[in-house]
């Protein structure tokens, strides 16, 4: 299977240039590509690659939904339009989320039977990564947006980070069923009902938020205000803590020779914790698949980006997680009671 | 001033012999501690103790106001009841949170012009602690809650941890004041308003999940569901990045050596960290300060508990949050618009 991904080279912190060069080193890797944006930054494109000049970027738009609607010569709604006309398979961002998803809405569509589209991210917790969904699509949800978000989730998990039967939890302030909000006790429920039907995953309950890096659960299922909380906080704590290690290691000349001794292995440490290596969030619940890659990052990780949204694709991410669904009663009905085959609705829910 | 704080002896996971342990290092330190609890597992109390046999245990009661209610004996209970009837000025439970909410609520009640009491607690982030509130006690709230957690955090933060002019950020997905649920830009809007026309304390805007860590606010406003998974997330982060570290110096004989070298500096960063020294969650917003330890926490943490309740008793925490509350005007009004001199209810909302 040949696959071809459109990129948006436009919303990265580094420049249209770095995207460019992500780009030939997925190329490199065997991934056609489609670059949409600046012609004139980013020099010629090397085999494998081609390029469409989109000079316009609504990356910084203050209104997402409304850049995509009056600017449908931009960067990303062009790369969007390209997925959903078929010329690619899937969709790859320069760095912006709200663009990426509104630009994705409105031309890719929500699969059919799909509430909402949701943002998953694998968090490399050194030994047991985890898949954490929604980090910020989805500010206020309800309960089958919430079990939606864990099929999506665990269908990612199962294809694209390789973890069979992976196991799927519920962020919650405690253990129990009855534990959380009024919403989050719906959830576990309905949850537990629909995986049980599916048979394919495991719901394994709510999950603390201690146990979100303990390798308790493969995929942890929440809202995007709380998503997007925890994935920043825990990116806060690590960076404090990496820096705080680094002032330890020099608090005195024992220690300094300590942590000379250490530092290679600790180097190994950081890389592993590297956002880069896992190549940013996947937007799911659309047709076709999208990744969103950190706005800070280099082109390792946009080349990662690139190269995890093939194999998603090669996988059948989406087709997957249709079947999923389906298998457990937790499609989207429509008015008469039946899937429909088109989205019920082409609007953005923001 | 001589302060009495009263202890709940049941609920702590090394039991009443541990809590009783802790009683004796706070009296040594000059806080008169009356314990309640089962006299026969506390042994003959030190100078500055007081036992009151009280062996009735509800800590681990799934429903805490049916058995505040239900068990007007038990420990916890006779606890707060001392505490309401001037016997004791702060409260201490051994342990179990939900319990000690529910009989403080029920008997020492609600301060005036507060809506809902709240868990604030300090975490020791190392250069920077930063008091969250609330972890816990509230998983759905209001506006015009977050405003008064808001205040009541940053009185805590002022007297007890010695902060002066405390800033004061909200928990958000976004750093625009247009980010976040519908709740939480309402909360924005409000701590903004009230924290200008209070003058006391600095409103920084939202914060989000990597800049909890960071130093940028010394309070941090929340709802307890966010907040209790925020709190338990950390410590779950440091929990694993201590332990990766440790697996790393011990990855070589290279790294080996080196982390022998940098064990007592990691060793002195391991107790900057360490949850018993922060003493437990403040329950505030009762007419009397409460401190509720960690289940877990040794004699130490427990003795540090119960001083630093008899320091915000010292410092009149609760009396500052009113005065502070009322030049901003975001006490609580009764029926004919006046701050009732009365809670304007004693049934807990939970």
């Amino acid at each position: 299977m040949d696959v071809t991904v459109a990129v948006d080279a436009n919303g990265a912190d580094l420049g249209p240039a770095e995207v460019a060069a992500g780009a030939a080193l997925a190329a490199a890797a065997g991934v056609r590509v489609v670059l949409f944006g600046p012609a004139d930054e980013m020099g010629d494109p090397p085999a494998g690659v081609d390029v469409v000049d989109a000079p316009v970027s609504i990356a910084k738009a203050a209104d997402p939904a409304g850049a995509v609607r009056a600017q449908p010569d931009a960067s990303i709604v062009r790369a969007a339009r390209a997925v959903a006309e078929g010329d690619a398979d899937a969709l790859v961002s320069g760095g912006s989320t709200g663009p990426a998803l509104a630009a994705g809405l409105f031309n890719i569509r929500r699969a059919a039977g799909i509430y909402r589209p949701a943002l998953a991210i694998s968090v490399p917790v050194p030994g047991h990564p985890v898949t954490i969904v929604d980090v910020g699509a989805n500010t206020e949800v309800r309960a089958e947006h919430l079990v939606q978000f864990g099929f999506m989730g665990a269908a990612l998990t199962e294809t694209v980070l390789g973890i069979e039967r992976p196991r799927v939890g519920l962020l919650s302030n405690g253990g129990e069923a009855t534990k959380g909000t009024p919403l989050i006790v719906q959830a576990h429920a309905a949850l537990s009902k629909r995986m049980a039907e599916g048979g394919r995953y495991d719901f394994i309950g709510n999950v603390e938020g201690n146990e979100v890096t303990a390798g308790k659960a493969d995929v942890i299922v929440t809202d995007g205000f709380t998503g997007n909380v925890a994935l920043k906080l825990m990116e806060g704590v690590s960076e404090t803590m990496l820096r705080a290690i680094r002032d330890v290691a020099t608090s005195s000349r024992r220690a300094k020779t300590g942590g000379l001794l250490l530092r290679p292995a600790l180097l190994e440490f950081r890389d592993a914790l590297d956002p880069e290596s896992a190549g940013g969030a996947y937007l799911l619940g659309l047709r076709r698949l999208g990744v969103v890659p950190h706005g800070r990052f280099s082109r390792r990780g946009i080349a990662q980006a690139i190269l995890l949204a093939a194999r998603g694709t090669r996988e059948d991410v989406v087709g997957r997680t249709h079947a999923a669904l389906e298998e457990a009663g937790a499609l989207r009905r429509g008015p008469l009671g039946t899937a429909p085959s088109e989205p019920a609705s082409s609007v953005p829910s923001s």
